[in-house]
């Protein structure tokens, strides 16, 4: 199906309904979305992406809520990507974790969107960038993008945004756990939320602990370690100075950056047409047998692949021109 | 390097310390990593793969504790493979959540093993798969493996086990959120751990009734919902008897489950090596050139992939061979 180009014009024109469609677009992964995206591409690059990472719990949805709220105190349009399974935003709070949404849903300064948490192979980080970009085409100066921060993807999602915060809440070894889970690599800024609970100040040592070991390797930037309580919204200016002072500071770096997250996607877009045109070049049966030779244990799997490899890049297909 | 071939001949004889430096090579995932599988390959197929996936506080890791100790009293070698970054079988535990290993480190029929959950494209779920051929080439009969049940590579893990059991506990929602996250499809057996607790009942309840609205497709396989406390070892037994139970059960299926765990191995891989390429191939600057245009925003990223991919599939490289 050719892409429909008015729903390009609509997207960049700021048509939430646009918007909404467009995401639909992007989160099916079909070649409308590979034009879509074509179109809006030239369009993007002055949103800025902030992560917001944390374990279930830790109150990332109520802290988002907040931050929308300060972005649109300072007039700033503001896109929500929640990759969080266990968001609100998502529809995935229910019962005793109300949502404390303060109404944004009326606000056109505020496009609030869950991505699905299904896919295939990266695919959630994927989809997740193509909706970035659908968002700042769209006109939102800021993208907040809420993961879980356990998952791989979760985690990749997340240290690709221009400022990525890491939130942890005290108690239960909480704070220690996502220690282990790697995320204290990719931190901008830290933050204790819940910080008027027990164990606060325990939870900002132990981070403050693990940041004096983590290797240098981002300049002079010494991530803040915050204090939240997202549910009365106490610290939430502060953390957002401290993320504008953070994207002040690393507007030299960002260029790197980005073009470290442009040469990921690229790597994982390479590797996903690679594996279409798999699917077209050896349908022949080649794939099946070999997936029977290595389920019988006649072949092992790299041998396999050797093999395979050997024929797909000699073999051509009617969609590698595309 | 040549590949070791006295390590692939220790690890069938089942010695531990070469068990454990050759998931140290698939970790690395390096050439010699590729020759070990190949080596290992054709001792394996015979091991039952048993993935235990739930969110974090859910007793995970104490469950899989008990599991082995039932294993062992069948007199049955078993392999650990902790993904999860919360298990204290990853180190990940501490302070208010101590680790209840039963003295299984001293047991030479028990090998414990936790995966860096650190990676990139589907990393995790490549290298848990070959550390597990080579826990079966091993001679472990059962290999169970943790996963936190989150992100998206943990949940394929636990999908393409032989045998996959979804995890629970009851109270702060935390039932409800599981539903969400998409692993009610994969369970083949539902466990409502911390039984004792306050709220099992809603818990058990929330699951059923999850469950009658899921999708037929596992013919007449209707998930059992059990209760354990596995603190107290409470419905260990029973869990295990069920298993077995669909492990008979499965026997005819399990072929169809693993042709279609291979084949998805087959593309992962099939992706990963095409990358090696495109770094071989596209090195004189051809890459590099394509993400400065990205970044630039003079070039979309798809359609900078269609003109790489064209020039990676016409060239070849030294290593396409191998």
């Amino acid at each position: 199906m050719p892409p429909d180009r008015s729903l390009a014009d609509r997207v960049i024109a700021g048509d939430p309904r646009a918007v909404a469609r467009a995401i639909s677009l992007v989160e099916a992964e079909g070649p409308e979305a590979a034009s879509l995206v074509r179109r809006l591409f030239g369009q993007t690059g002055r949103a800025t992406l902030i992560g917001v990472t944390g374990a279930p719990g830790t109150g990332k949805s109520t802290l988002v809520d907040r931050l929308i709220g300060v972005i649109r105190r300072n007039e700033r349009r503001v896109g929500v990507l929640a990759v969080d399974p266990t968001s609100p935003f998502s529809g995935g709070a229910m019962l005793g974790d109300r949502v404390r949404m303060s109404g944004h849903g009326a606000d056109p300064g505020v496009f609030i969107r869950s991505m699905a948490t299904r896919g295939q192979l990266g695919g959630l980080s994927r989809t997740t960038a193509d909706a970035a970009i659908v968002l700042d085409a769209a006109g939102m100066e800021v993208v907040l993008v809420e993961t879980v921060g356990v998952g791989q993807d979760e985690v990749e999602i997340a240290a690709t945004a221009d400022v990525t915060i890491v939130l942890l809440a005290p108690g239960g070894g909480d704070e220690l756990q996502a220690l282990k889970a790697g995320v204290m690599e990719i931190g901008d800024l830290f933050v204790v939320n819940k910080a008027d609970l027990p164990g606060a100040d325990r939870a900002v040592q132990a981070v403050a602990a693990s940041l004096a070991l983590r290797e240098p390797g981002r300049g002079d930037w010494q991530p803040p370690v915050l204090r939240t309580a997202a549910v009365s919204g106490s610290g939430v200016d502060e953390l957002w100075r401290e993320i504008e002072r953070f994207v002040d500071w690393s507007a030299l770096r960002r260029r790197t950056r980005r073009r470290t997250r442009e040469g990921a996607r690229l790597r994982d877009l390479l590797a996903r047409r690679f594996l279409r045109h798999v699917d077209e070049v050896l349908a022949d049966g080649t794939f099946a047998r070999a997936v029977d030779a290595v389920s019988a244990r006649e072949l092992d799997p790299y041998s396999a692949v050797a093999d395979l490899m050997e024929q797909a890049i000699s073999r051509r297909s009617g969609s590698d021109r595309q």
